[in-house]
């Protein structure tokens, strides 16, 4: 693993490049922004850690109200319960005795639940926590889309029944995430999608006598607090922000936090070359953000190419900041969060389930 | 960091999920026709460590022949030559006195040369040198596109007076590396690229006097090997193989060797989803190709959706291998590379310079 880019005191012009960094003043404004406006509704906030899968981050997220964290892999849910995280759910599915005997092990220690859509899976997680002696949380997961989950209430209502008679699974009520609802770009669409999520969902807590639904993410958030269906809310971006989610509201509620710091490593006339490509900035959602009077003639592997629209280009050896079109897997290609305030970086984070 | 999904002598299907694989037969096979190839041209092999970021696959290819590898950072470098590896060749820019400082660290053990196009660059790596007491190659990059690179003799020469007047420096040629050449479709825009290169390298030789000059990759090495110009190339890809590199040779000259092996987590009539999205597999030169029977509808970071075309649907908890549209930055995605011959595990390797 590549060494720590920075440590506390440096300046950021002494960073190694490249390096991710986080803006402490943005995020931490994030955080009061979005839980001070959820936590008074009395609806539940557990951050997503596939945004940022760095423990340091989740502690000060639950430190801030939060009342967990959601992981997306077994891996991540493995790593912020053995950091201390006292009450994690994976929020997807899993397949495999292997990987359910290490779930129900992880909840010996630690408040653990994870979403099912199939049988298959009851089954095995049934089998791995009456090996373990442990209880795990189960949360059905309808489906919003094309992704995972039930179709509708007599899927659902099987499985219910397959929880209930396992003793060391508990059924804690439905995951109903819009996920293809996060990235619609007007007010309109978005409620539109959360009307349909809500209507998908409904029926189905209700035959199940379910008190708890939990769901929702940046994009969507305030339509599902206010929908009085979902209990609880699973944003993850916020924290960070990218070039995407700030293309959703104007102004964007959130400010941007993470950055792409590379250095000019080769300068011309027209254009000048950093050392950050598409392995340090994520391409899925489209290219990353230049500074004002550049624009990216284009990324390979390590470089990025900018081209000079207007003003002075920037020097050798001087460094930039690229705004990622997508945060969660412009995080996972990094190491090292380099937190800074202002010019001084304050602190350096694993990383920690990148990869996981 | 991940733990090793994977134990020698393991079955593929007890492979934790996703995973990045490696064909052994394939990867030897291909290590075998590019190096029998070349090997009795005469003309001199230094692989591209970037594509792979593993000690233990430069050590299969040096001892296949390969004068040494090449880097394309800092970091690269410095894992090469810790990990033992005689002969680095840094093909790229670096910035700072801090990392010219490294990187003649790093000459005090290794042979190590690095590429400039800046006499800033060539101040700094003197200073380093002399600091240190190392001595370090330098090659002059020439521009074969908008990224790095000299753009004529005037420069290269005033670089190479610049070089030669510091004692820890000793110019060694040049570097001349049609990247965009690599994935043209059809032979004769191949062809006519690398004429073209020739074209404006071949000036710069011959007013420097130099006598060596490295660059070419696996779309285009056979027509730098035989133009009589480049004395060295830099295949990285050739021993991986993707989807991308698979289009521009009818039958491909090398076999597919890696793949990202991914579990199918839930199911349903007209589709799966499995276990590994677009943080396992890059999506730069496009979406993973699925095996035969299943289409790509949708990635997102932890899951693909596959479509049922033909045949039936893989069951819940099978595995599927998906091969990535680029090689290099999907194995950047991954901690390790789990090496197989036929359905059993031989090795699992660290991608030890993942996201150096």
């Amino acid at each position: 693993m590549r060494s720590a880019p920075a440590a506390p005191g440096d300046h950021l012009s002494e960073v190694d490049t490249p390096a991710l960094l986080l803006d402490l003043d943005a995020f931490e404004a994030n955080i009061a922004r979005l839980h001070g406006e959820v936590l008074p509704t009395g609806v539940a906030i557990r951050p997503h850690g596939k945004a940022h899968k760095c423990p340091e981050i989740a502690r000060r997220q639950v430190a801030a109200g939060a009342v967990g964290v959601c992981a997306q892999s077994l891996g991540e849910a493995e790593i912020f319960a053995r950091a201390g995280i006292a009450d994690v759910l994976l929020s997807n599915q899993i397949a495999g005795a292997d990987k359910a005997a290490r779930l129900a092990d992880v909840a010996g220690a630690t408040k653990v639940a994870v979403c099912v859509d199939d049988p298959h899976q009851v089954a095995q997680l049934a089998a791995a926590t009456a090996a373990a002696g442990t209880t795990l949380g189960v949360l059905i997961e309808v489906a919003m889309g094309r992704r995972c989950g039930v179709a509708g209430v007599a899927e659902a209502l099987r499985l219910a029944d397959q929880i209930g008679s396992a003793p060391g699974l508990e059924l804690r009520g439905l995951q109903a995430y819009a996920g293809s609802a996060q990235h619609l770009r007007t007010p309109g669409e978005r409620r539109n999608a959360i009307e349909r999520a809500r209507a998908t969902a409904e029926p189905i807590r209700d035959a199940l006598g379910a008190t708890h639904v939990t769901g929702a993410g940046t994009g969507t958030y305030p339509l599902e607090v206010a929908s009085g269906l979902w209990t609880e809310i699973q944003p993850g971006s916020y924290v960070l922000m990218d070039a995407d989610y700030a293309l959703n509201v104007e102004p964007p509620p959130f400010r941007q936090a993470i950055f792409v710091q590379a250095r000019v490593i080769s300068t011309h006339p027209d254009r000048v070359v950093v050392d950050a490509g598409h392995k340090a900035v994520a391409l899925d959602s489209g290219r990353p953000t230049p500074p004002r009077g550049l624009s990216v003639f284009g990324l390979s592997d390590e470089h990025t190419i900018l081209l000079v629209e207007e003003g002075d280009p920037p020097a050798y050896g001087s460094v930039v900041r690229l705004i990622p079109g997508h945060c969660d897997p412009t995080v996972n290609l990094h190491d090292w969060i380099v937190a800074v305030r202002g010019d001084v970086v304050e602190d350096v984070w694993r990383v920690e389930a990148r990869g996981a």
